[in-house]
């Protein structure tokens, strides 16, 4: 028996998110499917995390273990060409017994990316969120100095978290622009349900003036989620980067 | 009554092609109801011409006629509203009525993209073209040389053809590389059923060795379809430019 550990990329759009469930095409079934099919064994797959249908990941981190003698370097390569074009496996390596995808994990990045322009474009349709209206990006940055730091973060979680504890680190929040573009990268060492994209929309409605900073604080200090900012929809979120 | 004319641009990834087919998701369908609930007014929308299921347009020309008193400078905004995010009205515009986006046009480029690499990339599935290995520019330029001008072009089109007259002119072919993509742009009065995807294909199977330039003449001259080379698939395909 070894365990493999995968680095995985792909693009969220059609499917139910990552976590399998019946009658629905899900990443980790689409994963689970190609490795039986490629060699020809029922294998659990353990992500690092779940994301939300819609949400994209360009460094997902999962294991499986397997009893066949499949050549682990030829592993990555045999699942692509049983995976749909969406999803690609970029490494495949041999990991110790006690390596765990989802407990090992140290730190995990998610990127979220606005199209911060009034203009639409076709082919960002399911990669980006829209805002329509100039982002400030000082009033962000302040916002995001406020969220950064250990905190109690049950205002910032949807009602559906089956989280049974609320405290998470976040490490550092970087807010940039590229043209149209506004990146919110939020690190931290994990996180509650929609809790990036809560955070990404806090920025947001503060750079826009519908919240204050100190809602913010209410928000951090009380758990109350009706003062924090909307839930930015699904298509803008990449899971960036896993760390062990 | 006034006709207005469409400035397009699609993601044709979710829909059959441009053109209405009953029970399919299609570009000309979606527009057709989109102008149908803005403005209430049932009409029929005629494009440049058709794209195939899969294929892109980042400037389809379109147009239709409206006896409503709808404001032309606020059609594309309020169409945007009623249209999926991957269907966007870049411009509208009232034209003479003798306009017509199918029979007035002069010129028609279109842009074929390939991700010229080992490895697949999960966020450019449904957009570019696959080729595994290396293309050489400089024999893609060479085939090109020979499609360049008026031909016959019935070697270099799918046999479901429905046109009754085979000879176009292409004005020029453009190859170029950027990082792991290399471009095929064409331009021409007019293309047969997937004469763009073919001619793309005859370069890159040119290039792989795969043919010869004997086998590009003969095709040319001999109307031989089994002498040029493969067809391309759809989602590398963009409809660039729409020229009056």
């Amino acid at each position: 028996m070894k365990r493999i550990c995968l680095k995985i990329q792909y693009d969220g759009t059609n499917y139910s998110g990552w976590q399998k469930q019946p009658n629905k095409k899900t990443i980790q079934g689409e994963i689970e499917d190609a490795i039986e099919r490629a060699i020809g064994e029922k294998v659990e797959v353990s992500g690092s995390g779940r994301t939300d249908a819609g949400v994209h990941a360009l460094d997902q981190t999962a294991h499986f273990d397997t009893t066949k003698p499949v050549p682990t370097e030829k592993i990555a390569q045999i699942l692509n060409r049983h995976l749909p074009d969406d999803i690609v496996i970029k490494k495949a390596f041999e990991v110790d017994k006690d390596f765990h995808s989802r407990f090992s994990i140290k730190k995990k990045c998610y990127c979220y990316k606005i199209l911060n322009s009034a203009n639409k474009d076709a082919f960002l349709a399911s990669r980006v969120g829209l805002v329509g209206k100039k982002l400030d990006l000082k009033k962000m940055k302040q916002a995001a100095k406020l969220i950064v730091g250990k905190h109690d973060f049950r205002g910032f979680c949807s009602a559906n978290t089956t989280s049974l504890t609320f405290e998470r680190e976040i490490y550092f929040i970087k807010v940039y622009r590229k043209k149209n573009f506004v990146y919110v990268e939020v690190c931290g060492n994990g996180f509650l349900y929609n809790m990036v994209r809560i955070i990404t929309g806090t920025l947001v409605d503060y750079a826009l003036d519908k919240i204050t900073l100190d809602d913010i604080k209410a928000a951090l200090e009380n758990g109350d989620r009706s003062k924090s900012g909307q839930t930015m929809p699904p298509q803008g979120l990449y899971l960036k980067e896993t760390i062990y």
